[in-house]
């Protein structure tokens, strides 16, 4: 078997009885029952990842922004010249980024990934040069990648998972950087989801209507010319996804074979995510929606996914901010799992021993 | 004048040319403009309060949790006995409620003030005492406290702010405890918006069907007593108050007369928020809504106030718990405000300066 079939099949279910111990924990703890809210689902699937109650807390926390242009740029879907790719990735090795800044507030590790961006980056400490291709082809002339390429980004991904885990981390965040990446975005949303383009397509970092609804209709042009097959997810992958799509679906896999948690940003990193899914259902099992971005695509994925976002604050940056701003949350559900009070032990009265059951 | 008086005109508007001086930087960060969504907001708003941008990073926080009791207990508004507000008390005290844990997550202080709790409590350390009575009165019965305790509550939140931010604090969160409180809160929450009871009371921490139409009963009959007049705060806060509500009320004044930010909690702290609105519309200026409780009434009282709560994941817990979460968040904007770099410094394209400002 090769790297991405190994790991698929490493891939295991959530443990059902660390699932319930965590469940009766949340029942004893001194809090009226269910009062976290979300959070308590959030340390029960944590529980049911690690296999244990209390799990191991989810820091330090890794952040791998995965870098890469498209050749759909050429077809005027941004106002964004692609030489801010490259731009961006200084700038994230620099610390001057937006996710670097939430990162150093949260205590969160970066690490950029060039997977295909389209210029020579030079060797600079935190950045991993994993390059396939300088940026894919351009899908409305034909497929993005070849299917050989679309392997290679996914069994990528795998690798830098497998490689952040490695070097201490214990919960994954994925994140993400490439002008004109939300149109690949959309045109993988709209083949998993069953959804149109004009459904999913937004503005991405800031386009007008006139740019919005060429948008869609290249988006439109590209699902028509490769019809893209949803049980097919590399083959769909190869004809519209970009590679750090690619990148992020295999960053996915690898944190659920390694069974740590892997933290999702936004639209691009949902939109990798379906490729993720569509692979391994079970891997989106240990996965976390950091954020709800304003991208309309964004939502579709996460309802696909079956996953409640952490946070719904307007975001629309990318490169992980809002995963990294969800991290103190996932943090917070499991170190409250393992360190709240019990009733018996705190010595306070539980009005459910009380009374006869009734809440 | 008194303290109170002397606090509330302490209080001065946001500055407005930090503002505008905030809302320019976050155009030249490198991320396109608009794209941290409400987190800009509440980056521009500390500066406003700061009167400086980039501001102060709003940390280390200090948590006060304002604890204790309510004669309406005796109505039978809650399945919880009034000894749990005591007992969660050394809970907070030994480090195993809810929120000393996300404190710890978050790197804030957890201070507990006894402002009223219904029993003599062993001097430990952590533990403020500055219990105006044993609990207020029944207000079905007669006004929940006096004229007189009224305004000591009040004037004791602004001494706990003064005290924190003497002791180094740099951003405020307020947190309640008290068996029977949300019943009090919806009171006033009924009083300052305007909505009937029905409209306003939840199910607290865990109750059924027939002990809410009770609770409402209870709170209706309480209002139908004593008629209170919203542009009274003092008077409304003695009629169906608690001692925590006044409290918290002067935290608030305090905090905004010494240009802290202050973050809201749930149901409790926004009843107390709207005692504080209208004493003082200003002191609302730089209050952030750190989440959005279940109870009905916290939703009534943040449109009333008009904040966008930060964190909504279904918590209704109190402590100051959802605040907590969500100080990473506002730590996060103020970091961004100060430390990512802009499109000049980091060399990186700006597409607005490219084209003739479409966005």
């Amino acid at each position: 078997m090769s790297t991405l079939e190994e790991t698929i099949a490493a891939i295991r279910p959530l443990d059902e009885s660390a699932i319930a111990e965590a469940r009766a924990r949340q029942d004893r703890m001194t809090k009226p029952r269910g009062s976290l809210g979300v959070l308590e689902d959030v340390s029960v699937k944590l529980a049911g990842l690690a296999g244990a109650c209390p799990p191991e807390l989810p820091e330090p926390a890794a952040v791998a922004v995965f870098a890469s242009d498209h050749g759909v740029h050429a077809q005027g879907v941004t106002p964004w010249p692609q030489e801010v790719t490259a731009q961006m990735v200084y700038n994230f090795l620099a610390g001057g980024a937006v996710v670097n800044v939430f990162a150093a507030q949260v205590g969160a590790r970066v690490t950029v990934v060039d997977i295909g961006v389209a210029a020579d980056l030079e060797p600079v400490p935190g950045l991993l040069t994993y390059k396939v291709a300088p940026g894919t082809a351009d899908m409305t002339q034909g497929p993005a990648m070849t299917p050989a390429q679309a392997r290679q980004a996914v069994e990528t991904g795998i690798r830098v998972a497998g490689e952040l885990a490695a070097s201490g981390a214990r919960c994954l965040v994925a994140g993400d950087m490439g002008i004109a990446n939300t149109t690949a975005s959309a045109a993988l949303i709209s083949v998993f989801t069953g959804l149109g383009p004009d459904e999913v397509t937004g503005r991405g970092t800031g386009i007008d209507d006139a740019m919005l609804a060429h948008k869609v209709d290249v988006i439109g042009r590209a699902l028509a010319l490769h019809r893209p097959d949803p049980a097919d997810p590399l083959g769909a992958l190869a004809a519209v996804g970009g590679f750090e799509h690619g990148a992020i679906a295999g960053f996915i896999l690898g944190g659920a074979a390694a069974r740590l948690p892997v933290v999702l940003d936004g639209v691009i990193v949902g939109a990798s995510a379906l490729v993720a899914a569509a692979l391994a259902p079970e891997s989106i099992a240990g996965c976390l929606a950091g954020h709800r971005s304003v991208e309309p695509g964004h939502t579709a994925a996460l309802r696909h996914l079956g996953l409640r976002p952490l946070i719904d604050l307007d975001l629309r940056l990318g490169e992980g901010t809002g995963a990294v701003l969800a991290l103190p949350l996932v943090q917070s559900a499991a170190r409250a799992l393992r360190d709240v009070a019990t009733f018996d032990s705190a010595g306070v009265t539980d009005k459910d021993v009380l009374e006869t059951g009734q809440s």
